[in-house]
């Protein structure tokens, strides 16, 4: 078998695993216990800490613990507009992002703030400029993903971290989920205030992630109580997952160049071939997109019978992003980008990691042309 | 060693890692996709969801599974006041919530909700009639915890429950996640709307839990996105997460009545025991308490002190809830039936599980007054 959908999610390493069970059953204390059990989780949760902002090149006082990808995206966006609505209600994204950064801004759009959703050109790129031009004196925030999820657009986040630099009252999120590990990204140098990265999409463990906030940048909490997390992030802290979490990052940034190349190297032989299909369009753009995504229009076939038939031939894809997909939601990026409803309802995304292998291109271009055949005709 | 620091948090069951770590290795689709990695996480999540149900005798689409009791009581107090503030904006709570329950209500208090904290009286129980008169035609929620994690005491839910009958516009929320598996609780019979339950305090893990809501009630979504967990709670679900919090639920709710009967027996025990010595004043009352917990002021001596001279013979104890203890916070509940600063100060939290034994009794006893007999004379 063949597992191509891997933004939607990944395999756990085993270490991370380990880790996982080994804390869990050996050091359940909780961190906050004034006892030794309580000492023994308290360090092992300062050292992950220490380890996650090691890896990122910031403070440990910077690293937020969370339930993951999308408590990060919510905590950064909602905190930032209920902390800071006093200077201004205005909030800028684009019309691309992840759903778990769409709904908080619609939820934020409802209690009053003002939204700009900023379109991105035909190919799925922001341009910094577009962006700039949105700045009221009322805006506080702005949300741009670094690589977007369903066809590996990376966002020019150094250019508009750079460009926001002449707006001080503005900070600067970004969605990191599809970006870490993949695509280089300097928090530090790209002026980035707050950041978020989920463990499960990197061989990590599913309810755990992190986000990052620069010292300094004040958020107001969506999850209020024992204070823990310096006060942002309350709640018992998952140490087993915390722990299993800085495992899973240092894993990651430890293989990324070498998986980088790796999944270079088959998404450029798979888009060369898969491209050569009369059938197909490929709507990954060639340059500037991640080595891990390549999204195709596979003409009059519908996507959901398209993953259903290449299951049956043990290569699994997705549609869209997983959670649109279950609601047979078309993919934003693509209607974005200006393909219509059709186009983007006969859409596959095929997503790799590095676990996948050169050895796979040929079984996966002979499945997908197969299934393009079969099903041509079907509906003939 | 002696572990009396159950009501912080508990050894998970060896079952309960078992599950989690089978599902982590083997089932790690995401239930969202259309494959069947997808659907084999799908089925699990859903017999999980049927599981949890049934064992607290609701529907299924009345679990909202979640990241622990913060993130519960979050979501239901938050969520509740969100989505109802229309309807009125008073929100009723009591003087001895968990911080996860209080904080919230402060959140709101400055978002311009008004809030009531009901006091509770000199043995720390909440009367409903407080409750009742407190209410006003702008009231849309009341919550009070079932199983006080400080003191033990059991606060009048059903009667409670009752009463707002009478009120259909008034929500009512339980924070169970002291109760449950200790104090039998009928969410239909005592008419609750909302519910928190946490993993960690019941043998299970860390950053699992639920929040039950009943059918009807409707919530603004703490974390918005993909629309998971009927678009309560979104964020990919942890299933092996939720997989093992069924489990968790089983076990405890399995051995519920047996566990309550030895905890209850080596209770009164301690309690007896305990109240014998002169320097020392029981807190908990011994009618209408849980069987798990015990606190008690050991007149002269600073908890701080009493945990870690403990510590030193092998018993594991807390001063007051684990998050107030870090922040060496006297426990807000010893305040709140009228104790003074310095008796909050010099009180210990003895709290017990399934896991601890009757041969225990002498042991915790003996330790307790060599302890205090020790520090006796170090003070004078």
């Amino acid at each position: 078998m063949i597992y191509l959908d891997n933004s939607a999610t990944t395999k756990p390493y085993n270490e991370v695993i380990q880790s996982f069970t080994k804390v869990a059953t050996t050091y359940y204390g909780n961190p906050s216990s004034l006892h030794q059990f309580g000492v023994q989780a308290e360090n092992l949760l300062s050292r992950s800490r220490e380890q996650v902002a090691e890896l990122l090149h910031v403070s440990s006082n910077e690293i937020i613990f969370t339930s993951g990808g999308t408590e990060g995206n919510n905590l950064a966006i909602k905190g930032v507009a209920m902390q800071y609505k006093s200077r201004g209600q205005h909030i800028i994204t684009t019309n691309i992002e992840h759903d778990s950064v769409h709904e908080p801004f619609k939820q934020l759009e409802s209690l009053g703030f003002n939204v700009t959703y900023v379109p991105v050109d035909s190919s799925g790129f922001v341009s910094p400029a577009a962006i700039e031009s949105a700045i009221t004196d009322e805006t506080i925030l702005v949300s741009v993903m670094h690589v977007n999820n369903e066809i590996g657009t990376i966002q020019p986040i150094e250019e508009i971290g750079q460009m926001l630099t002449n707006y001080s009252k503005v900070l600067f999120h970004v969605d990191h989920v599809q970006g870490i590990g993949k695509v280089p990204l300097s928090l530090a140098d790209h002026k980035i205030d707050l950041c978020t990265l989920s463990g499960h999409k990197i061989h990590g463990l599913k309810g755990t992630g992190i986000l990052y906030k620069r010292n300094g940048v004040q958020l107001h909490p969506l999850l209020s109580g024992g204070s823990q997390e310096m006060q942002h992030r309350s709640g018992t802290e998952n140490v087993p997952g915390i722990v299993a979490f800085a495992k899973t990052l240092r894993l990651t940034l430890e293989h990324a160049a070498q998986n980088q190349q790796k999944m270079r190297k088959i998404k450029a032989e798979l888009m060369d071939k898969l491209s050569a299909h009369e059938r197909i369009t490929i709507n990954t753009p060639n340059e500037h997109s991640a080595p891990h995504i390549i999204n195709f229009t596979a003409q009059g076939i519908k996507g959901e019978v398209f993953v259903h038939a290449l299951e049956e031939k043990g290569v699994f894809v997705s549609t869209t992003s997983a959670c649109s997909s279950k609601r047979k939601k078309p993919s934003k990026t693509l209607l974005a980008i200006g393909k219509n409803y059709e186009e983007a309802d006969q859409s596959i995304r095929l997503s790799l990691s590095g676990l996948n292998d050169y050895n796979e291109v040929t079984p996966i271009v002979n499945a997908i042309f197969t299934v393009i055949e079969d099903l041509k005709k079907v509906m003939r």
